[in-house]
């Protein structure tokens, strides 16, 4: 029982549930229509599904989430994780299914690395043999595992991990050992408590020589009583920014003995006895699942924009603030305070931010699509799209993480005050979100690999142009495509003259791929002709990362709403209907506009645009966000299908109930629990009524 | 005891104790010079006699801060208010040396408001002999106060606050009452379960007339025992982002009587029996205790930009990953990682923080001395500089707290993975630096306050030049001069042809003097000329808000360094030796020409610079930053003079021993405790030891 109660009242008129239903009833299209073209109706029959499985057990109950201490949280998670396994294991979820229940509960916990990456690294590198003993006990979870690269002093650069696995031919072993303080492993997710395996990455010793990082299965727990076997120590890290359900561990090994079986040995193998190395056939391969992880993550990015953007937009809607004195809102006579919604910076905050959500829906499909495409190449050993698409990947997940961790913080603070409070749901996503722009690749690091990618091509484009033997077949990607129109013409201008003409399509892709070609024109020049230095041109080649990929989603954007876009194979293109379409390219038109409005640098130092134009495109975007947009805006958030399950949040809701619900979460406040505090006696006494003598203290009431 | 220990081995080498001695060796001027400069010998010698006495008092242990969950934090935190009190109590603390402590210490508890925002409105708003019955007993903390003003659905708009006061003349009370739920006063720091007494922001309502918001004296709680009086109802509003060891509460009345004294009556007053009232005389003063509270965030906002980056800069020397291949770093032979900290990106990540911190600080000073200087103005009738310092401290507010959040973020994640850790520091920073961007007015709303007075200062100059009667003595402060200079040369052009060109200051100040100004003369133009309504300029005005107080920073930090900045009266300048003073140039280099490069829209859309300009910019601020700043950069993160104990991070490490701090704190991990967690034979061995028979299951070693 709380000691905090609200008044039996109403919040003031207008009521956030009215102001929603008006939202509503403005929309311009069918909202059911756009979800239907963003998830199919499979998915959305599923997530009615699902809700109603997960709502009700127990241990997928949200409502103490946000009062709880780490302890707590990770003893939760666990409940969860077991319960979430049985279920799935009931239900006979594929793996999609299961993500989506994963995805609907929201809570990263310790086996998640288990599926996510020990298992995916088993079945990509083990042989049949290691299939048998690791993997299919993993599949019934009898094995749980986790996924060892990360040591306390190496992070992306995997070559420099210290760590040893040392072959021993006399007993035909592997001893791992941890040579130095810096060769801990760290980070490691669910290595903390719950695994008792781990896939570890660690430098193949053998006849004296070093061999560098290989992966090893070892048991790290004993099977009987989960206590860590001799020779390992293991442990959890400690608390962090977020991720705090999750038990990511540290390990080191004390000349810990493991059988020869335990080198994956798919690509690279030791031979027994004599201990000769024999290496994988082609490293290339590895690049494969790297596009799969990135191409994810972009996908990841557009839940997180997503779901930050429903929450911020409605809460806008409902929230009142301040009289717009050219434009007072009425309610019958009276003038009543203004949505801000309706304020050009909260439009300028947050529309943009709905276009990046749909911006990214469309490029994960198509990254998707590609990744699949190229695997199947490879398989017939053609390598041609490898390049770009693990160039593009790259960039993407640097891109779209940033964009979506910026994202979230911009909702967050976009919800004023309350967005500082957990109830908003707002502070947590931030906190679990922020991984993203850090893992699986750094988000500055890996920029330098679409970069590389970029200048090879310009550079082996310039030389086909130059002998004299080149001809358009050879433009076999989009990449090529936009490099060789800037090379045919690099002083290109914008034709526009009228602020409507920016809605162009091909307007916007001229700007982008003028800008992005530019930059990596620029970039070769000072490599190759300046010889300056790599390290020098860093901050550049982070700019050319972020202009390619910015063009890619530009590009998939116009195409998706079109109905253009590629399909996987056998996939037959669904069908926007011409309401949430003429919604859709609105959008599209803001996403494209608002990036080079807000920072139009490099459109002016490329040439292409300039200082009258970057001002008519301000009008643009402005006449667009209060005209097109914002009667589109609930609609197109409530087109993603978030349940209020998933948000969690006071704010977000779809019924618009925000005070009501902020409220009754505040008084399950645990120290709400009591009226009076229980430090009141030993560190607040002392001040107020140190005497305690009814006489010497102040009157209650003045 | 922990279950989790680490080998007892050496970070392999070089150490970070020895890179950073390296670091410190290379630095080419004296750090105590700088810091005395910075904050003088006073400040200095107070620090170490005051970490002596903090560091030994248990209640300011910092050593399982960011283990515990919010209830024992919060307990804590009311435990460390107490003890702090009685320190300040017994020391005879002047309010300087109370701040001083209370940094240091750097955690906000249930008291911070009581001090400062209850007091001082007692101060400045009660009359004599509410001084005596209301701000003695607080002084003497026997009154603990809040301010409570912010609402459930009211935050930045004051005059729409719902909560009422009415006089009741029959008993010659006010009866404070809550009409709606968003009324709810909400986010009051101290109210949840500390204060017994509150200032309530509440309509005054007399002989029928709504007088708007007025400031009331009430108790809320007992002063017998601590239990709310009849009538009111509070508690604590729930976990958030940060800020969770402060009890910020919310509050409703029903039908709540406070006597006639309550209402704060030094400028407002009503006539007992009568309840005639006396309306305030000038409301102008108020805006002076609005520009201390702004400016004072900007030096805070110095604080947490100087402690982020010394924590990354610190911790960037110490960690190496890859090889820089062009110029590879050797340690006798054998080739080793690079530091972090020699990449050019991390460079460009982390020195314009180090900048920025040195600008906020001579920026803090400046508008200090000009809130004294114009308090003391007023006093005599003199209002000529607040209107300017008014609109200069808003927008400041804005831009360097913001400046402050977004470095505080990107030092964490410039410290890779790490910054994600607790330890390091970052992490729980970020999230009580948070709400600076959002409380003494939210950053975009109150940046209108400073394109207000901008356009008007603008309209009225172009009045007077067009007067024919306009002489310079009319230019009255930095203001009017740059755009005074604006409108003499409109199209003024930057004359700079080589890159060195660009460490002129006043070819800096004229970059920044010139797109300020241009700004201002669009946005007036199309508000008075193409007629567009404020609400659709609010992007632009945030724009000018940031080009004028970028200028501001720019300017005070070119005076701050050439000992140019005018002193408070009385007050000597400092002198700052020859070698200090050529590396803060440096860094004032970098904090004028970084922000410029990093966003150059405006200085090109103005007309100042053009492309080739731009890309020399870019050359400059890589060369300084590779020569001039990369082998000072420990030094100028040094001379901030932040003890270990206030940053409290395992990276951030005067003696660079990151590894054995890090890991150490990990062993305190609560559950680290044990080695087996408790929910193991709930959650994990009912999968991976189901039957628990030791024939059946797996062997523990493979």
């Amino acid at each position: 029982m709380s000691a905090l109660r609200f008044p039996n009242l109403p919040p003031s008129e207008p009521q956030g549930s009215d102001l929603l239903a008006q939202e509503r009833a403005r929309t311009t299209f069918s909202v059911n229509d756009l979800s239907v073209y963003l998830y199919g109706e499979e998915y959305l029959e599923r997530q009615e599904k699902f809700l109603a499985l997960i709502e009700n057990e127990p241990a997928f109950d949200k409502s103490n989430r946000y009062f709880l201490g780490r302890t707590e949280r990770f003893a939760g998670a666990l409940r969860k994780d077991h319960a979430l396994v049985k279920m799935s294991q009931e239900q006979k979820w594929t793996p999609e299914e299961f993500q989506h229940a994963d995805i609907l509960i929201d809570e990263p916990g310790p086996f998640g690395l288990h599926r996510g990456m020990f298992m995916p690294t088993l079945a990509s590198q083990g042989n049949a043999e290691q299939h048998e003993k690791f993997l299919k006990p993993a599949l019934r979870y009898e094995i749980i595992g986790c996924y060892a690269q990360t040591e306390i002093g190496h992070g992306s650069n995997v070559q420099g991990i210290e760590t040893t696995a040392t072959y021993i031919p006399e007993t035909n072993e592997f001893e791992m050992h941890t040579p130095y303080l810096t060769a801990c492993k760290w980070w490691i997710g669910g290595l903390g408590k719950a695994a008792n395996h781990a896939v570890v990455m660690a430098r193949l010793i053998t006849n004296g020589k070093d061999f560098g990082p290989h992966a090893f299965c070892v048991p790290i727990r004993s099977m009987e009583d989960h206590s860590l076997l001799p020779g390992v120590m293991a442990g959890d890290i400690g608390p962090k920014f977020g991720y705090n359900t999750t038990d990511n561990g540290t390990m080191w090994f004390d000349h810990y003995r493991v059988p020869h079986i335990s080198l994956l040995a798919k690509h690279s193998q030791v031979k027994p006895s004599t201990g000769e190395y024999i290496k994988p056939p082609n490293s290339k391969l590895s690049y494969g699942t790297m596009v799969l992880v990135r191409a994810s993550l972009v996908g990841y990015a557009r839940i997180n924009l997503a779901r930050a953007a429903t929450i911020a937009t409605r809460y806008s809607a409902v929230r009142r603030q301040f009289v717009d004195k050219d434009t007072p809102k009425k309610m019958g006579s009276q003038i009543v305070e203004t949505p801000v919604l309706d304020y050009s910076m909260q439009q300028y905050r947050l529309f943009p931010i709905i276009a990046a959500a749909y911006a990214c829906h469309f490029t994960s499909k198509e990254m998707m699509r590609l990744y699949f495409l190229n695997m199947k190449n490879m398989e017939s050993g053609n390598f041609s799209l490898l390049a770009d698409v693990h160039a593009s990947s790259s960039g993407l997940k640097s891109l779209t993480t940033t964009m979506a961790a910026a994202s979230i913080e911009e909702c967050r603070r976009a919800c004023g005050g309350h967005g500082f409070s957990s109830f908003s749901g707002l502070p947590l996503m931030l906190q679990d979100y922020a991984p993203n722009v850090t893992w699986e690749g750094d988000n500055y690091m890996i920029s330098q690999q679409t970069g590389r990618y970029l200048f090879k091509a310009f550079r082996d484009l310039v030389a086909q142009r130059a002998s004299g033997k080149f001809n358009t077949s050879q433009i076999t990607n989009p990449t090529l495509a936009y490099l060789n129109s800037y090379l045919d013409n690099p002083d290109l201008k914008c034709p526009v003259t009228t602020p409507n003409q920016f809605f162009n399509p091909e307007i916007q892709l001229a700007a982008y791929g003028h800008r992005a070609a530019h930059i990596v024109a620029q970039i070769v020049h000072a490599l190759d002709v300046e010889k300056r230095s790599w390290n020098s041109m860093l901050v550049d080649i982070y700019n050319a990362s972020v202009a390619h990929c910015q063009l890619i989603l530009v590009q998939n954007f116009i195409l998706g709403i079109r109905g253009d876009m590629p399909q996987p194979e056998g996939v037959v293109a669904a069908v926007l209907p011409a309401a949430a379409k003429e919604a859709l390219t609105d959008l599209s038109n803001l996403f494209a506009l608002h990036q080079i409005h807000k920072q139009p640098g490099e459109f002016l130092t490329s040439g292409y645009l300039d200082a009258n134009q970057v001002s008519m495109m301000g009008k643009a975007i402005m006449d667009l966000m209060e005209h097109k947009i914002r009667p589109n805006a609930v609609g197109l958030v409530d087109a993603f299908a978030f349940p209020d399950y998933h948000l969690n949040s006071a704010l977000g809701r779809f019924d618009g109930k925000v005070y009501e619900a902020y409220t009754e979460m505040a008084t399950r406040e645990p120290i709400n629990q009591t009226d009076v505090i229980e430090g009141y006696q030993q560190y607040i006494k002392p001040f107020t009524n140190p005497n305690n003598k009814q006489g010497k203290t102040m009157s209650a009431r003045l």
